[in-house]
């Protein structure tokens, strides 16, 4: 608790919370600090490597274990290319060395390390016990609070190399958490698949909008003076955000809150206002005419009948 | 007229023309450097961001609408990348960051602006008055001044970081030039589209060649001494060129002047000379073997005529 | 010899052989040094250059020449792309301009010089020529040579850039390598043809795995004191093994010497030993059962032989 004491001066914006709320906050922001100096290995590298190897197996589907058999170095590159996706994207973004990831020795052999305990365990044991799902579910906590770290040391490595640039720095916090999505394309294209209409720039998955939420957030906390929350709080609640979500799809099969706001979204800006009003001229256009329509109808009919009268009457006469 | 007179010491190498032509001279000059300090935006920009936004809304064919309103993103990420595409791949070639074009927010809040008003705007009345013909040809000629401006730019940044490598200044020119061209086949990725047979590369478009010619112009200005007009004379010729061939392109459906000379130039170079060389070998061999043939079938006609008239002879000779 | 006996004091480690060897491997350092200060041009940039573009060409297949005709600018910017695949991709992965290999304006040149030749020499003389076996033969040890050259060197390249990671030293030597290999699918959509499904990651060469091979020694040799021989010997040691299994490649047509040893280590330590232990614990498995179920039929035969002569005895009663 010292280290809470030592910033207590800093709190100045606390004053305008009431005072039944202060010990709370302090606590949760002693709770991020906490989550913060939790280092990154074993405890959150660990199960992204898992779920990054996990996402290439499941992406090669049942003849999986086959194919890590006869071509191992392009499915050891796959898992790798989406262990470090993000800092490839970024590096690559920023026109740095997207070979970069592979300096680290101890992360490449940890990531190889998981990669050949997921794909060549005996019996398989590592993979199922991964994917079972109480396991799978602390794995997923643990790996969803790494992402909230990798956003926002993306934003702020980015906002160290273009200080002004507001959309780099939200740009990079993006490719940084969700880079695995993007890269994806490539890294199946290391293993012989192409799949170019099916990519996350197109059908974009929650994650990755919650990764743009995000840095978003961390852009605007780093830039300006809208949120006046300490960074440790925001912190926080990104990654209850992040860990909110993925057990709500995890236990609740709830696949994209966001959907709903986004199709309100487009149908109003996405052209959809405009498409509902020149509808709605067309169909008063219809009316009219079909009014005017079935009023020259009727005028016709009047018309023909006075005719039919007619001549009926000179029928009448004739007869 | 008052800069001219304070550069007019510069134009030593204007007394080799004759008397009369140097009012006509100094004119061009003059309207040159009038153009080169008229400002980018909004006078090139905006014809600049709207075709590329076109482009884009044209690429996706009849279903471009429905396309920019189920996938805003990949929509707006493909017009970006067209807008910004010379600066995308000469950076990427350069070893520069590949999302530089995304520091400067005013740039990319008016391409965004844009690119809004021509896929989403009411009654799509953006999209039809940008092509309708008259105010299309306007626009043309101001965005292919600017691309002037743009290879000019790329030979200039080009040289001041790799000063002798004349062929690594014309590919940035071109590249800054027709970088839509190129980057066109990622950007169809970025839309689910993958057309690897088709692109600038195989079938480059006259704009391509047009950009080799004005870059290879600038570069060789700029390294020697070849080209002893000044460099605002050039820069308009090379205006003149663009707007000239764009122009006759849209009023005449001119598709690529250069065409014939290619023709010539390939039927000639390319093998040609020495495929016709060896086709008229081949022919006269053939000529030969069928002259020898004729001889040999005039023998036989000979002999065989011989051995009939013998026959005869025989059959008279036996009745 | 005068430089040999210059740096006679450095050959301390030279005292653990015998006598009689000493000459033998002062001559061998002295034939590596007399290979390393052969220039590379023209003895070993033109057989590459060569190579190359012959690469390109059998790949297009039986339309390369009217490829060629057809489009000559992509055929010479693929041609240039496997020419300088190896700088270009190591260029890439440091971050670097992949421009870069287009400064030199000579190797530019020289490489357009041998393009032309190989495609569109009279009577295909030039082609027809290099492909000739003894010929063919001689430009492959020549080429082989230069392999090892550019793999030390990309080795020593990135030693500098990154002194401590072993991993990038070895990736950038091999990409210097055998880059040719993993551009080709770039190198193939350049020419409108697109092959994911068939890479060098996918399906390494042998001269991809050879390069590893290659890479890694240099790597070892860099940064450990594992390999105690000098450079100079290690250099020609490898230029030897290139050169070795090249010849055996094209006189044998040994096509991989390394398949039986990663056959044996895949179904090692590539989850073969497991499944070969699993399917041993099954077929024991299946045999319990089936012993079981045997001793199960057993009794049930005896019980139903019982009982078959149970109603036996009642029908005899019976009777």
């Amino acid at each position: 608790m010292k280290d809470m004491d030592d910033d207590a001066t800093a709190y100045e914006w606390s004053d305008f919370y009431p005072n039944e709320w202060k010990l709370d906050q302090k606590l949760l922001v002693h709770y991020s600090r906490r989550l913060q100096k939790v280092e990154m290995w074993p405890y959150f590298d660990v199960p992204h490597y898992i779920f990054s190897a996990i996402a290439v197996r499941d992406d090669l589907g049942p003849s999986a274990l086959q194919f890590a058999r006869q071509h191992p170095f392009s499915c050891w590159l796959s898992t790798m290319m989406i262990s470090f996706a993000g800092t490839l994207l970024a590096n690559f973004l920023l026109g740095e060395a997207p070979i970069e990831p592979f300096r680290n020795h101890f992360d490449v052999l940890a990531a190889t390390a998981i990669w050949y305990l997921v794909f060549y365990s005996p019996f398989d044991i590592f993979y199922r016990v991964s994917t079972f799902f109480p396991i799978k579910l602390v794995l997923s906590v643990l790996k969803e609070a790494q992402r909230a770290y990798k956003v926002s040391h993306g934003v702020a490595h980015a906002c160290r190399v273009y200080p002004e640039s507001y959309l780099v720095q939200a740009m990079v916090g993006i490719s940084k958490g969700a880079g695995g999505g993007i890269v994806k394309t490539v890294e199946q294209l290391v293993r012989g698949v192409w799949i170019p209409h099916k990519h996350e720039i197109l059908h974009p998955s929650f994650t990755t909008k919650a990764c743009v939420i995000a840095a978003t957030v961390f852009t605007v906390e780093r830039n300006s003076n809208l949120i006046t929350a300490p960074h440790d709080l925001i912190y926080l609640a990104v990654v209850g955000f992040f860990v909110y979500f993925k057990l709500s799809a995890l236990v609740l099969h709830v696949k994209d809150p966001l959907a709903p706001l986004e199709n309100i979204f487009c149908s109003i800006f996405m052209g959809g206002i405009w498409e509902a009003f020149s509808r709605a001229v067309e169909t008063t256009k219809e009316e009219v005419n079909s009014s005017q329509k079935h009023k020259n109808d009727d005028n016709f009919l009047t018309v023909s009948n006075k005719q039919k009268n007619g001549t009926k009457k000179e029928t009448k006469k004739a007869k």
